[in-house]
């Protein structure tokens, strides 16, 4: 089966801890809303979709499933491929992680969207400084150091014991997000987690993620992400 | 089986849309944090919970089980007590419908905490104010709107159809929130979603809802919750 992405097509975003799954597991995919005519079925769907429309991309289309918001994704995908644990306890257990992730990036996107995403980013550069600068100082080290802790936990392996699963997917685009978006911030910061920087780097690794991020499917970080550099955030 | 939940003894919070479930299943359970002793066993169970410890309540102890962040828990109990739909489509639509709530609910929660969670509302009146205005000018038509369509669709029963689903319970704590915290506002906007009115009505009037609505289990509404009620945010 040859599954559908939509997502929008000149970012990461969301839909890329999406796009890492599939990239990993080697499924067939097409990230359909990159063609013109791809966009147009992507807002059709978004309107109607039979009666289940998806509130916002990303979704997936697999046969006649159409399944939307990226943790629901990606707890879909994660029984399909084997990126997530089978037995129910570590499948809830790595979507209660995947959640704190998807809270986590939203705070990201709020440290240059303080006022709501309905208002440019020019709009609240005063509100956005100050917002970035609680986020370092309380979010980020509450957060990685959560998930520093559990890599810890796990003798340095996987995020959930010795088996890949699509967590530890997305906290390599974390890793890789925030060093782009605040480049100065994170190098002071990486030294105290070190686990997750080595999680980062097994993960980059991987050879079909090494090969997905040196070909043209893996979008550019772009100030229209999630993950935005604006010098003055990165002080 | 007897279940625990955890949550912050004096708020509704996230912990309300895991209570509503629990009350509407008619489930055996205890609120453990509401006593001194059981407050203490939450921050423990915080800290190592042998190597899975959630990230923040609520979380719910089934069993061996210990499972965190609401959607998660909701997708577990929602299988469980007849709460969601059979049939795997059915399961990740009412999924995907519960995280698009959390969405919204952590929309809410910014309009009084625009500069993030770790200051308080009254060090960032000025931004709360701003954010608010864009919240009911774009979030909430968005949102509500989207769920209302949904209403309509499936003929004004509930959101998936004919048979209630954790959904439909989070959607009436969405609709007495915003109604507790922005009474004007919420008068005024309730002319354009009565299918989401009159879900709300028919949740209130169910048995099990209505006695827990009546009994002191129900916390009220308060400016430390999730829905806060200041005049400012209210004009």
């Amino acid at each position: 089966m040859r599954y559908e992405l939509y997502y929008w097509p000149s970012i990461q975003g969301r839909g890329e801890y999406v796009r890492l799954a599939l990239e990993e597991a080697g499924a067939d995919y097409a990230d359909v809303a990159r063609s013109e005519r791809g966009m147009a079925a992507m807002m059709r769907m978004k309107e109607t979709n039979n009666g289940t429309p998806p509130f916002a991309p990303p979704f997936l289309k697999a046969g006649k499933l159409v399944i939307g918001q990226t943790a629901n994704i990606l707890l879909y995908l994660g029984s399909r491929h084997g990126l997530a644990p089978k037995a129910e306890a570590g499948k809830l257990w790595a979507h209660q992680l995947q959640l704190t992730v998807a809270d986590f990036v939203l705070e990201i996107h709020d440290t240059h969207h303080p006022l709501g995403p309905s208002l440019y980013y020019e709009d609240q550069r005063s509100p956005a400084k100050k917002r970035t600068g609680e986020f370092w100082k309380e979010r980020v080290p509450k957060y990685l150091g959560y998930f520093e802790r559990l890599v810890h936990h796990n003798g340095g392996f996987y995020l959930t014991g010795r088996r890949l699963t699509y967590v530890d997917l997305s906290l390599f685009q974390i890793v890789e997000g925030l060093r782009y978006a605040f480049p100065r911030r994170m190098k002071a910061f990486e030294r105290g987690i070190p686990g997750l920087i080595d999680l980062h780097d097994r993960v980059a690794s991987r050879p079909n993620i090494k090969t997905y991020l040196s070909s043209d499917r893996r979008i550019a970080f772009n100030e229209d992400g999630i993950f935005r550099r604006y010098k003055a955030l990165d002080l």
